[in-house]
């Protein structure tokens, strides 16, 4: 920050006078703390309660939160088992909360202008209290310091008006604001710091909740709470057990830092708090219904805004420009928005014959535009045939008009006379020929664009206002212009105008647009990259050219290069540089998991590809204040690392196996059991095909100890934190606990691969661990009925599925799945039956029928040979190499084709017949006969496709003689038995293989 | 208030933003409100904890506080399950603490000056933080808006530093400001009320207390509480174990208000609480001490102050004045001070030789005064005698001095021609005569003063700074003057001065003065009435003026009529009229009660004695404002008066007799159990009574039922609170019971006589159970050791004793006490042994001579009674009586000599001898043998002091006649022996009824 800035940062206590008193000045009702623990601000009756029906409430209070999981004994800059927040609840919307908030910020001495402040997709959901909400961390330098969300659901109800939740974290804004470095350096007042009055507290909390708390009096303790939860129910009293409710969360919470709590008992607990916390928030809402909502006033009705008029363009072309403006849109959703209103606005112009030029679609976070030149501004007349009565109803023998004809004469406007007669495929018709002016684009468009507006779809969408429209994230203006004219619309209670946004915190934050060229200037002006592409663009030579200053570069990584360019409307990257000691104390997966993953840092590497301490910070803005953003970022990634040091010194404390245990407190899937049991399963799976593969006793032992470790370090702490770890942690903490390197390997390869372009284990024990792990995740989850659909895949089957596939074909491993997925199946706690077993077989199929493609295969290649060896990835594979070879042949045009004469002729014929070599007759069966025996007699027992097609090659001249001189439909019944069966075995040499029949030009 | 103070009072929130900004600008740190339910701001580890040790600590802070017995399910204007108090700590004392609470009073718009703000004694304690302190509850207009307390003891710790506690209520003082008259119509913010937002929650909690917490889990839910604070205690974990001693008051407190503490559990539950705290706070001075108190700062060392010059006065005469300038005196310190002051000073002037006109001692509740007309500004000089050797051991043989006399002379620095020999009675020594130079007064005063302050002992002392001195409650001025000039002194790190102060808003409060002269008509300006029956006059006439002026008269009451007095320092009575409905929904006792007891108001009653709606209030100051002063006052009444009738409206849904299994959860004493168990030995004492007395069967019912409900009212909720309605509620509830009415009446009579001068019971019911009643405390206390001695009587033993006395000797009923006594100790749950029968049979006997010494008889009167009839009183009511008016006779110079010469001459033989008549040889002896005999056969049986006393009068004669003639010790034995025995005849005629040896004259 600045000096201006800097000169007297506010201390702690004023930070919350000041936040208080703008908040009283917005209306808010400033509250109190509640007085039982509470992990949040949320919690408070006053947040949880009041938002729900329809009453308006604004409300602000401190709340010292405490979270007994995030202690760290005072170590840690700004991880506190008790950290304040400040609350603040708006309902309804005020339409301009992100402004009311960044006006806080500035009231309690942040300039946004000197900062780099960010609103970044993180939506909010509270599994005990049954409530979420979507929206924002707010970042400040790359620290988050806010949560911003929308409401949309609190004690399991939908809410009647979304309200707008703000929560600040005090000591992080404090730190960012005196610019100290640690919490315990926060000045309170003018004599003591947080530290002063808070560490000892820190530490010793931490302690109790650690390690101390007792386990079996805690979980008296929750079941006396929800006793007398429920008798305080059973009385309708909202408060005292809401009251119990929450010292239940409470409870729970310190109960899971004890590490106490075991899957099943999880399930139940969250189970019973659900339940309370609907029944709670159900009979507060009764309580005010029976009161007839006192708050609730008359709503004031809007002034009658005079219906904007349509503007008159003269007739030619103008420059259409429509700019939805939003809050910060997530990274995917700014994708999916811009993909879905290209094709709406492609069709509308379709649909309105408006003839145009260029259409460009192009969108930041805080706008979707579309932007078409020389657009029509008048649609073409035209005529329209409008169908009357049938002919033979509308006139009579004589050809006269019958009252049918003059009815409909008549409704049309016109005379009798204007009528004729068309010929259509129904039947003859009176028709009636309606010439339809052409409409004003303008007047076209008023009508079209909230319809387009209306039709974006996102993955999660949310409500915001009482008009209950639902968007990605709110949108906050319209500019809706031809050439200088607005095209007045309504959506979502805004109505379209001429004006549009720059960048937050710009000298020139808003402006009036006299159509696309001012608009398209304006967004230069203020440094907006519109297309995302460019953008993209920008973001990777600025960052690649930073890293090539210390000597670096980057590597490939385009979902954060995605990611970081949705983030952002004008990009400006910065160098940053960590501590060079992080570099030996910390792997460098998880150096670069917390950049990536917490801070969207692009880490740097060195030309040997290694880790260097530098990293590329991509901000929103210009170039100025870089100092005090960089600075920011620093100070946050020296916590992030901090934190998962001090993670990895907690877990290096015991052995990787001595995490085993705990993984009974981890869920794989409710039903399925914890990670534990999951992890039996895997043991006794890995067991069952080493088995089955014939694996010599001392090669098992190694395979054997990482099917029992692949999992133990998802109890870890540090893979708690970033999941994203798992594996990685694991090899590192098998190390230092003295398992055998191939251990260590083989956990963190039984992931692999992680993704499509990810490599394979080179082990065996990942390889075939990884196949056991996933065996179990398909079969277990497809006997749930968790079977992946539409977009719903949340236990990433498909990438399951896919992985089984890359493995077995990339490792050429002969696998019988059928019996693999029946094998795990059978261990299930649940029941698994063959049409599970089919489907999850169907499904994993699927996936290898996609990578055969991707590999280049002809889709009828694949197909012939999925047809057959579904259940064999790795002979799938070869298969289709050969049948691939074998179809490019230039002699294929002569094999196929025999072959399929032979198999078209019998592929309906359900029962097989014996050759009676006797009955045959025809020296070109008799040939062929023979042909085919010493082919049968070469091929024995060889799954080999190439020698059978070989074998077919052989045969394709005695075949065609065959069929020239042979009526394989002979009189005799014993003869032409004899004949198909002599077809039916050179079918028999191929089908068993690949179905030719699926080929092309079979 | 006034206009311009209400134009824009603060709403809610503000009050709190606005205490908030004033106490940090104090320097206080903002503090928040703790995360788990508390009675009071105190229970704060902010305070409790943080006021141990030595460091220094400013704090303030909102506390919501929950105190579950307060509930009145959101009914009563001000008395709330959950109210809001504002917290602040100041340690050390600043010097001047009320003063910056007085600011802060402006700080919030109340202006002083237009109201009465009083400090009216109120000490306060904390069993289950075994904490306490004294201090003040602050009243505005009679309101109690704030606790004031210098903390002494926390955790069973005697603080280091003493801190300054100030408490606000503050939805008393926001219902002052925007003069409303209800909580829930306190402003929060512009759009809502306390009630919007808390009223329900009144509703709702006060249910769950009272109605429908669940007895046994909260049981349970303390126990496990118990044991988690016991189990961070083991580690050393200060925070987390006091967390759950707050939760185990707060799970306490629950349970009590559902009525389910008995009294063994609360002392049991009491117990651990207290045990747990002393631990915490024993623990949190551990870890401080261990950090080496990092806030305790090197105390600055004040600048060294040069001493003072003595003033130099003419030798001639000076007017003295000592002014103590205090905080505001509990009203009994105030007299205890002023006697004290008296016997102090004028020993001083005594010891200090200086002659002086006038002493004066006054004062108020802020000051005590010692003025002094005339005194000598010069101590006369004078001569001494310094004894030396012995005369023989200071001369030689020769007379000539030895160098024992030598060295004595030279130590005196005379020569040893100047010592002179002086005659003592242990003999002739050498002395020399010393001639010592008097002192200036102002050098004696400089140096006895402060020893004068130091001297003065109060009930219970407190300490505030850090000099540690002891005082009734700080002193913060001193005015010390002779004439014109200061006394220059310090005590308590106080210096002397020459100012003094008025009232605390008086336009001119403070005054430099030159004298007495001065400091008088300062006080006179003031109004200030310095003379404290001076005060007490113009208290009753004013108080009664406005009586008269409604109609009215006042009954006599002193003990009001010194507390008032002792609280105002310029007493201007006000009249305030209370709504009439109240008169008839609350019995007069109770009404009378609320204003004496909560309001030290004077009632008024018509003129049959019966109570109006009229009272007088006695404000501090002048007549200003008046206004606003009986607004106030008005308000505050209307509560009271409202949460007594919910009171008596909860009390009247059972009938008496219902209360009584509740009386189990109130102790009588620990060991000798509730007061159900009490209840239960006065029934069967009162039975074992009636048997004695031979009360007819018929009679007893009404008896019995007493006995048996004499104190079920101490658990009902009007009872409980306002302990002086024991009896007056039992009547009035056992009449709505439907009990006959000598129940009625002997539930209210069995407390009579309150006191000396109350009157007795009407009814025997009254009467038998109130001695009952009585014998069994005195039995019990006493088996206890809790005999009352010095200043304590905590169970008010003197009044039991006392009452019984008055009780017997009142209604004249014959009771043997030994008896009575002996029975009680067997029916106690303790031992009880003879020494502890005679210690309490005696103390009554104490009690039983005062007030027959209070009745006007003589002292050897009542001590000859006394020695014969201590453990029957109404016969020893009824022979004083007799005793006193014979001793009163013409004749009596001649009774007493005779009956005393048969009595000394017979006193210390212990055999009792026979009279031979043969043996006699006298006329005279046969002549009194027959007067003797004749007597005996007259009062055979009847022990009739009277007439005993009538048969020696008539035998005055024989009896001098025996003596003038007969030698009562013959040589002959048996003529001896029959001599005596005849003499102890006489005496045997009175003895056991009174023992005239203890009469004057004897």
């Amino acid at each position: 920050m600045t000096d201006s800035e800097h000169k007297n940062p506010l201390d702690f206590q004023s930070i919350m006078f000041a936040l208080q008193n703008y908040w009283a000045r917005q209306g808010c009702l400033i509250w109190q703390p509640y007085y039982s623990q509470v992990g949040a601000g949320t919690m408070n009756p006053a947040t949880f309660l009041r938002v729900l029906g329809p009453e308006p409430w604004k409300v602000a209070y401190v709340e010292p939160s405490v979270r007994p999981d995030d202690g760290r004994y005072g170590i840690n800059p700004n991880r506190l088992q008790m950290h304040y927040q400040f609350q603040v609840i708006l309902k309804p919307d005020p339409g301009n909360p992100q402004e009311l908030y960044l006006d806080s910020l500035r009231a309690i001495g942040i300039d946004p202008h000197q900062h780099d402040i960010r609103f970044v997709e993180d939506n909010w959901e509270s599994p005990a209290l049954s409530a979420w909400g979507l929206g924002w961390e707010v970042w400040l330098d790359g620290q988050e310091i806010t949560q911003f969300t929308y409401f949309q659901q609190s004690g399991g109800m939908v809410l009647d008006v979304p309200a707008v939740e703000i929560t600040y974290g005090l000591e992080r804004i404090a730190m960012a604001l005196q610019r100290v470095r640690h919490f315990k350096d926060i000045r309170w007042n003018a004599e003591r710091t947080c530290g002063d009055v808070n560490q000892v507290g820190e530490r010793e909390h931490s302690t109790y909740y650690f390690e101390v708390a007792d386990v079996p009096r805690l979980r008296d303790m929750f079941n006396l709470f929800e006793s007398e939860a429920n008798l305080a129910l059973e009385r309708n009293l909202v408060l005292p057990a809401y009251d119990y409710v929450i010292k239940c969360s409470h409870t729970f919470n310190i109960l899971d830092t004890r590490g106490a709590v075991g899957f099943t008992e999880r399930q139940a607990l969250f189970g019973k708090m659900r339940d309370l916390s609907r029944r709670v928030a159900e009979a507060y809402l009764a309580q005010r219904t029976e009161m007839g909502f006192p708050w609730l006033k008359a709503v004031e009705s809007a002034p009658e805004t005079a219906q904007p008029m349509l503007p008159e363009l003269k007739t030619g072309t103008a420059d259409l420009l429509l700019e939805i403006g939003t809050e910060e849109l997530p990274t995917a959703d700014l994708a999916a928005a811009l993909a879905q209103l290209e094709t709406g606005a492609q069709a509308l112009l379709a649909d309105a014959r408006l003839e145009h030029g260029e259409v460009r679609i192009q969108g930041t976070p805080r706008r979707l535009a579309l932007m078409v030149r020389d657009l029509q501004t008048q649609q073409p007349d035209r005529v329209l045939e409008v169908k009357g009565p049938p002919a033979a109803r509308a006139f009579d023998a004589q050809g006269k008009p019958t009252k049918a004809a003059e009815g409909f004469a008549k409704s049309r406007g016109l005379d009798v006379s204007q009528l004729r007669v068309s010929e259509t495929e129904g039947g003859s018709y009176v028709v009636a020929e309606d010439s339809e002016k052409g409409q004003s684009a303008a007047a076209l468009l008023a009508g079209r664009l909230p319809e387009l507006c209306e039709s974006l779809r996102f993955t999660k969408g949310m409500r915001w206002n009482q008009t209950g429209k639902v968007f990605s994230r709110p949108v906050r203006w319209m500019a809706a212009m031809l050439d200088g004219e607005v095209i007045p619309f309504e959506f979502a209670g805004l109505h379209s105008g001429c004006q549009t946004r720059g960048l937050r915190f710009a000298e020139q934050p808003t402006c009036q647009l006299n159509g696309l060229q001012d608009y398209l200037a304006y967004m230069d002006a203020q440094g907006i990259v519109l297309d995302p592409e460019k953008r993209k663009a920008q973001v990777w030579e600025q960052a690649q050219a930073l890293a090539a200053k210390v000597g670096g570069k980057l590597a490939d990584d385009p979902d954060l290069l995605e990611e970081v360019t949705n983030l952002v409307e004008r990009p400006t990257a910065m160098l940053g540089t960590f501590e060079q000691g992080y570099l030996e104390s910390l792997p460098a997966e998880v150096l670069i998991g917390v950049m990536r993953k917490h801070q969207r840092y692009f880490p740097v590497l060195d030309q040997d590809r290694n880790l260097t301490q530098h990293f590329i910070i991509v901000r929103n803005g210009d170039a100025r204040f870089e100092d005090v953003v960089v600075d920011g970022n620093l100070q946050v990634i020296h916590a992030r690392f901090a934190d998962a040091e001090f993670f990895i010194r907690e877990d290096k404390q015991k052995p990787l196996a001595d995490f085993i245990p705990r993984l009974a407190q981890l869920t794989f899937q409710k039903d399925l059991g914890s990670m534990l049991e999951k992890t039996r399963r895997v043991q006794s799976l890995t067991t069952g095909i080493l088995n089955k593969l014939g694996v010599p006793a001392d090669a098992r032992r190694a395979i054997d100890r990482t099917a029992e470790l692949c999992k133990a370090d998802l109890a870890t702490a540090m893979v708690i934190e970033m999941t994203e770890l798992q594996g990685v942690m694991g090899k590192f903490y098998a190390r230092l606990s003295g398992e055998p390197e191939a251990v260590a390997q083989g956990i963190f390869e039984h992931y692999l691969p992680r993704n499509a372009e990810d490599r394979l284990p080179e082990g065996e024990p990942g390889l075939l661990v990884g196949i056991a792990d996933r065996l179990d995740s398909l079969a277990g989850l497809f006997a749930m009925g968790l079977a992946p659909t539409g977009n719903k895949d949340p236990f990433a089957l498909r990438r399951t599925a896919l992985g089984l596939a890359q493995l077995l074909t990339g490792k050429n491993l002969d696998f019988d799945l059928e019996w693999g997925l029946k094998l795990a199946g059978e261990a299930l706690p649940v029941p698994f039956d063959s049409q599970t077993l089919k489907a999850a077989l169907e499904f994993v199929t699927g996936r290898l029928r996609g990578l055969l493609l991707e590999r280049g295969y002809r889709y009828d290649v694949v197909d012939a040979v999925l047809k057959a060896q579904a259940a064999n990835p790795a002979k799938a594979g070869r298969f289709a190499r050969s049948l691939g070879a074998w179809t490019a042949r230039e002699d294929w045009g002569s094999i196929l084709p025999a072959y399929s004469r032979c198999a078209r002729i019998t592929r309906d014929i359900k029962e097989t017949f014996l050759v009676d070599e006797n009955a045959l007759v025809e020296a070109e069966e008799r040939r062929l006969l023979a042909s085919v025996r010493a082919a049968q007699a070469r091929l024995e027992g060889s799954p080999d496709l190439d020698a059978a097609l070989e074998a077919v090659r052989q045969m394709v001249p005695e075949i065609n003689g065959f069929f020239d001189k042979v009526l394989v439909m002979a009189e005799d019944e014993k003869l032409r038995k004899s004949r198909l069966g002599l077809l039916q075995s050179i079918v028999a040499l191929v089908q068993p293989l690949a179905d030719l029949s699926a080929l092309e030009g079979f």
